[in-house]
């Protein structure tokens, strides 16, 4: 990951577009292209889904959007000055917190649902 | 990041919730979970997005939605069965092709609107 | 709907809230709104869905989100300045167009996958 | 308004097309639509898209993908056995409600935000 967020600050920086990141838009951004990740599933049964998945190419193409959302993301983090694995590592000490495993296992509910 | 991929999957297993975990609907929580991001920046000028990036608080909220994305792309391409690292440096790479230094330095346009 | 228009632009003026109804953001409150109605249906299965909507109270929920969805569509025409109903009008004619019954009865397919 | 809703339901009828169009699937649909609709205004200044809107052309485009979301609207009210307009009519009755004249005027904060 940290390799990662060099490369894509590098590649980012060897073409001068730190001028066009700002955060509104790479927000924007971030919701478009996991708009077009959610295209891939539109209108499919979960059979369908099952087979789309099966072949090859399309698992490249998914990964493809996912990429980008990824990409888009570790942008977002240098532009408004936060350190993004950070995050997502408090925030998975939350997310233990709100759903205990003796209370959660197994069930779908949001954790203001679950039997205290 | 391997470290990230692995408490994502111990969390839902320990969780028993990869039932739950239908591709479909892993993108469909994707695109809410941006849209929460995109929010905190709706009705904001520039000089707004600045003042609210300023206070350390809002930066800790703005990290938990992007947490939440990151978390979800991790589920969905174990779910998917690819692999989000690689996928990411192969749209790195990609990029770099599409948008080389020479003629994409400096300007915000698509790689096939630029000079040839 | 003509009357529709008429109350949602005079809503906003007598709020003075013209002044905040710039196109870019409004566009950005449509995503957000759409995604608060995608969010009624996120990990629930086909019946699932009918079990909700049958229950009259989750249908006037959920046609909530959709007025805010319809109510943001009408605000943004005004902004851009453009007919809604002419624009709507104008796209039916058009798919009408691309699916011609005879070929796309029955059919799940994009236009350009329909057999000529 | 009624001649749209009657024209987008007998265009579905005559391809045969209602048992494709699942309220989850409809709901999926509106939220990629309204993010086509977003794109035409990622990475443009206010300036920008004054230039933008300008053009009829554009006003054009952007009239096709709200007229996209609008007729998804009006399909999913349909099989989700709700009255769009009646339901823009009452959430326009609650915001007038939430947000008083005298209190909102000339305010961009929420409801709870407003002095009381």
């Amino acid at each position: 990951m940290d390799d990662l967020v060099k490369a894509v600050l590098a590649f980012r920086d060897a073409r001068d577009w730190k001028q066009f990141h700002n955060p509104k838009d790479l927000a924007i951004s971030i919701t478009l292209e996991a708009a077009e990740l959610l295209e891939h599933f539109q209108w499919k049964t979960p059979g369908e889904v099952d087979s789309f998945l099966g072949i090859e190419e399309n698992r490249r193409r998914l990964g493809e959007e996912m990429a980008d959302v990824l990409i888009l993301l570790v942008s977002l983090a240098d532009a408004a000055g936060l350190d993004l694995l950070e995050a997502a590592r408090a925030k998975l000490r939350e997310n233990a917190a709100k759903y205990p495993v003796e209370r959660a296992k197994g069930s779908a509910k949001k954790y203001h649902e679950l039997a205290p």
